[in-house]
Order: C-alpha cells, then sequence, then structure tokens
C-alpha cells in the first residue's frame, strides 16, 4: 500500500484543519491558499505547481465548481481554476468535494469522484457542532435567557435531536413540531412537548427549523410573536419562506455552513475522518 | 363509519388496561378474564359467548397460538381456544395480536391479521416504558448507586437511546459498546464513551444487551469481574449466552415483557393507542 | 501515629460493608453478627470479647440504643448489651453512631461520642443514594412511566435537587412546592416548574417529600387524585399526615433507612469515608 | 398604601428593561437616558427634573458614584450628578443601587439604601444568565466544539451547578476543581468528576472560574496547554491571575456585568423583580 499525496485545493479554515488531521497520516500539498492563512500549522506546504500528475487524492470544499469553474478560495487573493487542479493528479485519483453537481462531475469526468456531504458517517459527527453553532447564534441575538424560553423544533432528526439536548442542559421550554403519532412518541421519548405540525400555536421566543422543506410559509409566519427569532438550519429551499418573514418584519437567520463558521477545528477533522474511513473501506489505509 | 366492536381475548392486565382506554371509543367485550381481574374498571364486560360474528375486531396477547392453539389467558381459571374467539368474529374482522407466527395465521385464516408488536409506533412508544423497567431491574439488583457506576450499553437504538437518557440523569459512567466509526459518534453526540465491540473492556458493574444477536459469548464474557450484573433485553436469542454466564457464575437477568410487568398501564395504552392508529389508517377512525 | 482498632458493635449489611472498607486501613473486629453474615467477606473477623479494653474506637448503628440498652443486631440471633461494648473500649476511646440521643450519651459517658448522622459529609453523600432508592419505590410502585408524569417534589434541598436530576433523565414533568420567590428562582434555574405551597393544585402522580415539618396535611391531601402516590423521604415527624392520607384512601410510602436497604454497599461505603473524614481531621490518620 | 413613583436614574439597557417592567406596577420616571434609547418602549417617559421631592423610589445602576460623584450613564450624552438625583427624592425615600461603597453613602445620606447585588434572590436568579453569557463566550472563542471537550470548573456554588446542567448539555466532560471530600461529593452527585486543587491536571481545552480568591497562580497557570481558554466570573480579584496568564501567552476572558451585556432583558426583569420582592417585604406592595 503506497502512502497517498492529497492535494488540499481550496477552501476555508476548516480545510486547514482537515489538512493538519491529514498530514498525520499522508502527504499533504496546498494550492488555493495564502501561506499566511496556515503558516503556524506545522507540517503544511504548498503543492508545487510543476508536479504534474504528482497527487492521487484531491479535496475541495463544500459547493465546488461555480459558473467560471473556479474553486471557492477565501484563504488566497489568487483565483483557483479546476484546470490547474487536474493537471496536479494522477489518472486513477479520487476527487473528494461536497455538494457535488453535474457541472463539476464534467469538469472533473474520468476521476473517481466522491461527495463526503453525502456521508452518513459526516453527517451524524455534523449535527452536534451544527446544533452548538445554532444555539451560539440564539445567544448572541436573543436578549433573553434560553433558560425558560419557549422554544419550537421543526424536525427532529439527528440535528433537532442534537438540539434538544443542549437546549434541556439550558432548561428551555422545548416543543416539537410533529406530523405523526410517531413524531409524537419520539418526542415524548426526549422529555419534551410535541404539536401538530398544523397547529403550531405561536407563544415561542425561538423557532428552529431542521426540515429540508417549506414549513413555515407567510401565512403560519403571520401567527407568531414579532419578537419571535427564527433560525434556519436547513439547506436548499429551507423550511421558512424567507420572504414572508421579511415582510412581516420577523428575524430570521439562515445558518449555512455553520459547523465551518463556529467550529472550524471540529468541522476540518470531521471532514479529514470521512476521507480517511472512505480510504480504509477501499482498504487503502490500515487500520 | 359504524363504531368498532371489539373482542379482548386473553392476556394479561395490560390487555385490561388497553380495554379500558379502547371503551372510550368502541364497544368491548371480554373473554379469556375472570370476573375479579376487571372488577373495578368501569365500562368493561365480558362478552356473551352466545353472540355469534358479532364482533368485528379482536385483540390478542403477544406469543398467541401455542402448541395446543389455546390463548394465553393468565387472569382466566378456564382456557380460551382461538375457536371460541372465531365463532364471536364476523367475516371480515381484523384482528390484532403480537409475535404472529405460521401457526396462528393459519388458525386465523381468512381474517386481517395485523401483528401490533411490529409497528413502528408501538416500538419507538415501548423504548421508554422498557428502559425504565431495566432501570428498575438493576436498581433493585444492585447494592451500590447507579452514580456513579460504570455501565455497558451494547446496542444503542431506541431502548439503547433510552435506557442512555435515563442513566446520564443518575449520573452513569456509560459507554456503548459500537460496531463502527458511526457508532462512536452517536455515542459522541450522546455524550457517552464508546469501545469497539472487539475491545469491551471488563470493569462494568452493569451491562445491558438490546442487541438481538449473540454479543457475549463465553470467551468475553470470562472477562468480565465476577459481581458484573447483566441484563438482556433482546428477545429470541438474546445477546448474552445464558448458560455460558451461569457456568462462570454470572448473574444474567433476561427481561421479557418488560413493559408490560413493570408498566402494565402505560403498555396497555400504547397497544391501544397502535390499534386506533391502525384503524385511523384504514378510514375507519375519525381523528 | 498508631493504627485505630476499630469495633464493629452492632447493624446490619451497611455495617458489614463499612467494616470491609475500614478493614483496608485499620484492623477491625465484629461483634453482634452471626459468622455467616460476613463469611465471604474477607478480612472481617469476630471480636475476641476477653479482649478489654484492645479497640480505641467503636461504630454503632444507626438509633442506637433502646429502652434496654440493647444495640439493633438484625444480623445476629443474640443481643448485645452497651455494656459488653465498653468493656472492649480504651479508656480514649471514640464511639461512632448514628442518630445519638440523652439515653446513649449517658450510657457511654466518658467516651468521645461522635454522631456520623450530623455530618454534613455523610448528607451530601447520602442524598443521591437515597433519591435513587426513592425513585426504585416509585417505580416498583407505579404501573405507569415515569415518563411524561406530573410530579410534585416538596422541598429542594440536597435529596430535592437529586431528585430533580434523575427524574429529569426521565422525562418526568417536574414541579416544586416552594414557598417564596427564592425558592421559585431556584426552581427555575433547575428548568422545572414551581408552584407556591399555598396552591400545590392537585393532578400528580407522584409526591416526593423531602421537607421535615407538615405540609400535607388532611385538607391539603383531600384535593389530590386517589391514586396520587406519595412518598415520604424526611424523618421524624414527616411531611405527610400519614394518618389522613391513611382514611383518604391515599397510599403514603414512609421511606425511612432508605440508602441502607436499597443500596447497602453505597451506604455503608459513605460511613466509612465519614469515619475515615472524622479520623483524619483529628490528625490520627494520614491522606 | 400608596402607589411608589420610582426614579431610574442612569444605567445601560438593562434599567430600561427593569424601568419597563416596573412601569406595569408603578409610575416610573427617567433620567440619565436620551429619549432614543428607550423610544419604543411603552410607559417610559422622562422625569421633569423640576418635580422636586417627587419620586419616593430611585434606582441607580451598578457601581454606581464614580470619583466625581457621576452616575454611570452610557445611554446619555450628558452627565448626571447625584445631586440632581437627590433634588428628585422624597425624604424618607429608598435607593436602590449596586455594589454600594462608603462613598455612595456618604452622597446618599439620610435615605434608606439598598444594595441589590447583596439580594440572595437576585443572586439565585443571576447565577443562570451569568452561565449562559460564559457559555456563550466560550463557544465564540471556541474552534472546537463543546461536546467532548475537557472543561474544569473551579468553584462549585451557584454559578459553578449552573455551567455543570448547561454542559453537561452538550456532553462536555466536565471536572469539578474541589477543596475537599465535601466538594468531592457535591461533584459526584452532578455527575462530573474532581480533582483536588492542588492536583489540577492541566489537559482541559476550557477553564471557568467562579471562585472570588486566587486559584490560579502563575506556577500553576505554567502546567496548561497553551490553547487552553480561561474565563474568569469572579469580581474583584478574580480566581487567575491575569498578568501572569498574559505573560504566559494564555487567552483569559475576564467576564464581567456578564448578565446586563448577554441577556439585558432577564436582568433587567431579575432587578425589577428583586425591587418589588424588596417593598413586598417591607408590605407596601400587595401579592
Amino acid at each position: 500500500m503506497n502512502k497517498h499525496r492529497i492535494l488540499i485545493a481550496g477552501g476555508d479554515m476548516r480545510q486547514i484543519y482537515c489538512a493538519e488531521r491529514l498530514s498525520r497520516d499522508f502527504e499533504i500539498g496546498l494550492i488555493g491558499f495564502d501561506i499566511e492563512s496556515f503558516a503556524n500549522h506545522a507540517g503544511l506546504t504548498v503543492a508545487d505547481v510543476s508536479f504534474h500528475k504528482y497527487y492521487d487524492c484531491a479535496l475541495l470544499p463544500v459547493l465546488t465548481a461555480g459558473n467560471d469553474s473556479n474553486i471557492y478560495t477565501p484563504c488566497s487573493q489568487y483565483p483557483l481554476t479546476a484546470d490547474i487542479v487536474r493537471t496536479l493528479l494522477s489518472e486513477n485519483s479520487i476527487v473528494f468535494a461536497g455538494k457535488v453537481n453535474t457541472e463539476f462531475k464534467e469538469v472533473f469526468q474520468g476521476y473517481e469522484i466522491y461527495d463526503y456531504m453525502l456521508s452518513e458517517e459526516l453527517n451524524i459527527k455534523n449535527a452536534v457542532p451544527t446544533a452548538e453553532g445554532a444555539v451560539q447564534l440564539a445567544l448572541e441575538e436573543l436578549p433573553v435567557t434560553l433558560n425558560g424560553l419557549k422554544v419550537l423544533i421543526i424536525g427532529i432528526g439527528r440535528i433537532g435531536t442534537a438540539l434538544v439536548r443542549i437546549l434541556q442542559g439550558f432548561g428551555a421550554d422545548i416543543t416539537a413540531a410533529v406530523h405523526s403519532s410517531r413524531g409524537a412518541a419520539k418526542a415524548r421519548m426526549y422529555g419534551i412537548k410535541a404539536v401538530p405540525i398544523k397547529r403550531l400555536g405561536n407563544d415561542y421566543g425561538l423557532v428552529f427549523n431542521t426540515a429540508p422543506q417549506l414549513v413555515l410559509d407567510s401565512s403560519k409566519l403571520a401567527e407568531f410573536a414579532n419578537n419571535t427569532l427564527f433560525i434556519d438550519l436547513a439547506s436548499k429551499p429551507g423550511g421558512i419562506d424567507f420572504d414572508a418573514a421579511l415582510s412581516l418584519g420577523l428575524k430570521v437567520i439562515w445558518a449555512l455552513g455553520l459547523p465551518g463558521k463556529t467550529a472550524p477545528i471540529t468541522a476540518g477533522e470531521i471532514i479529514a475522518e470521512t476521507i480517511i474511513s472512505k480510504l480504509r473501506e477501499r482498504g487503502e489505509v490500515s487500520e
């Protein structure tokens, strides 16, 4: 088994921490980062752009391949194109990226592509830092304590469950919005209240949405008090009609990229662990 | 929509409480119970055995249809045969029973059979009373406090999760035995430790098993201290080699039928709610 | 510094476990126990009654010195008098006992007497096993789950606080009966509800009392539903009018001697630790 | 009983929220606030400076009476002197202020002075918002999750206990630094670890101090890893040698005025409730 050579191509601080973790086991080269951004991280060096086909693995950030095929490089003054990345990769390389789309697949045709944002391991592990980041936002925005606050959680999957545990520690008064008697049973198991989505009530000080489809449309939003804080953790469309909320004067925070922003080390290590698990699964890394 | 006539045929106190809950919405007849067993439950009456084909629904207990086709009737001095039950049911009756097997299906051929023990709603709802019953057993058996005790939980599904929540309230020192990095991530999310099943360690004062397949064979059991208490919550084969444990002098409690024994009202109501959900699903009960 | 010679004089299994713990650091002699009761506890031996003035420390059980001066010896067929104990003690002995009264002080006049039941360390440590024992009683008596149950706690001192933590793990719906806005603030801090003692309400399934003075008199008790379970953890008069409760048909458990009965090892070790702390304080045991 | 006329004299947003709460029951006049600062708070009006001796109660902020006798007025462009406040108060007025010192007592000689920061009710109620604010700071500063983080808490009084509850919800790995076996017993009761202050260890990612006396001197601080975050919640000297920490390159946040900054509504309401309790105690406000 050969030791992998991994090219870290663009991304934010999360990628730096991910690179640092991977550098314990692999040879790492960075591209798309100014030197200042990783200067105090021992073991990280810039990839030599003349080393054609040198790397057999690439790690790209989430939401890669914009319209201009440029890779997201907030830590660099210079753009980074997919072409440069490709020249550095050997033929059978594996390309790790997040939220891979059709365009990206075309640009990286011929390589094995793995979308780490679809990994169940990553999603389980991300639930806690996402929930912590969401609670941090709530603490920052609210002029009252979470203790005793009426909180509504829409969707009690992984992130919702992680939120429940944290908010119970704060002594919040938590209600889950549920679709079915199964959902109500789950809420009861967690020691929280349940309301059917059709009859939410309106006396919440804080609402978290984790459901990916629209739940709070303008008619539902109109029922809430105007000092309610809404935090939407769902990607793509989200569960809250943002425009309707704005026109009603409600405060909505659309909290995207949370673990990367509020806990970049943990977020970076989770990506690293997911990559290592994937390589291990392929029999390329010993346990 | 006609109001259902439900025949409660055999079972323990759980069935009495279930019947009491169902009697709020339906006409109920009991068979396989001595009058003393339900005398102080208003609204419950004996089914008249001359009312052929009168009932359109039957509720039978868990593990029905023994070798002799007799139904389990611990609250009656007299046996109850499947034949008698059938004579009281109309043609299109729905028969609710738990852990339905092939023999049972043959005996009740022609009726719509619904195994409530396979209902996800029931299993979610049963997790909490099962976990509470298991903790009750532990409190009764152990001469030490759960506070500070090293507890191993094998399997963190529904019951395992419910156990974690309860035991954390006690301040137990909990470790989950896991198969994968996903399991380890889940354990971490719950704020507990994780060990791979291959390297369990041995310094636990209490071990709960919720996994349905054999996990603790004689070689693994031999590693535990001899004052460890084992409580197996899994049905069928269970996760602990009972005979090996006995010959090693270890104390194992095989805790079957838990919610029925330790929280019969809750257990009975859960069965009632599951039946109502099923009938509602068929459009036969309004919400 | 001489190693203490401690005479364990009477008591239940708790004293055996206490003796076992003390035998790690001290020379131990037992009196008032049949041999079978401690046969499988290594390191424990019977005190030789001919060794006059041999011991310099005695440990007696709680509620010692009855009317006939005999010591409580449930693990022995024979009575044990204070006289025998005294003959085995040297002049400057320290005598540890629980709930020491005036009679006891007269009988053991001339010795240094230390009531371990008045030790703050012991009372802090006993709060958790007492609360665990109380929850065990509730689990055994109630035909419903603690999850979702409305529970009233009277008195949120040490034991009340320990109960709150455990019951929150079960997902109980907890209310504290409070006297003042300070009490209400404390309840809110623990994430539970508060009601003034004057307006308790009556829809609780379970009531724990930890307050030492009468709180639930016959007029207050008359308001509760007749399937409410009352568990009184307070000694001496207790907080519940027992006779009134009986005549109202209410179920009251007066749970005395709890940690000793439900967790004898923990209870015994706590007494041992308290004795060691006391001897250490006197500079007689090194840390 | 006359309705009190309360003069709110200076302070930050907390005082505005406090005034808003008090305006439900009392006549309120504000001084030391620009109109913009309370424009959208219904029921609040400026005190007329020509109404000599009109008010019979005054509320001043914490740490009042600086060197120049001016009152702290961050919400006003103009200074506010104690003289102006005095001219508006009738003879038997009660003056509420926080952290009252000798100078202040001289300036307000002849009035009844009540230091609300010494109120036990206020201190119990402030523990939770203080702990929440401290956890918010930790979430903002740390690039890792609280989940799984090794956290040391020095001092488990009110704030320490509130911190434990919140951090347990996050799944942090909590250790309390204790002085005695009583402290260790308390820690065990909360389900957390305990270390003697003499042997703290050094592998913590986060340290909260709530003890008012110096605990972490330069020699102790030198043992910690340099990415440890220290948050000191104790006033006056604090428990951490700030200068030593700085010279060692350690990050220390001295978190003063926490509930006022992070939860001003809750903090203001707590002051209002404390004032109402005090007036009620004097028999001047009905329950």
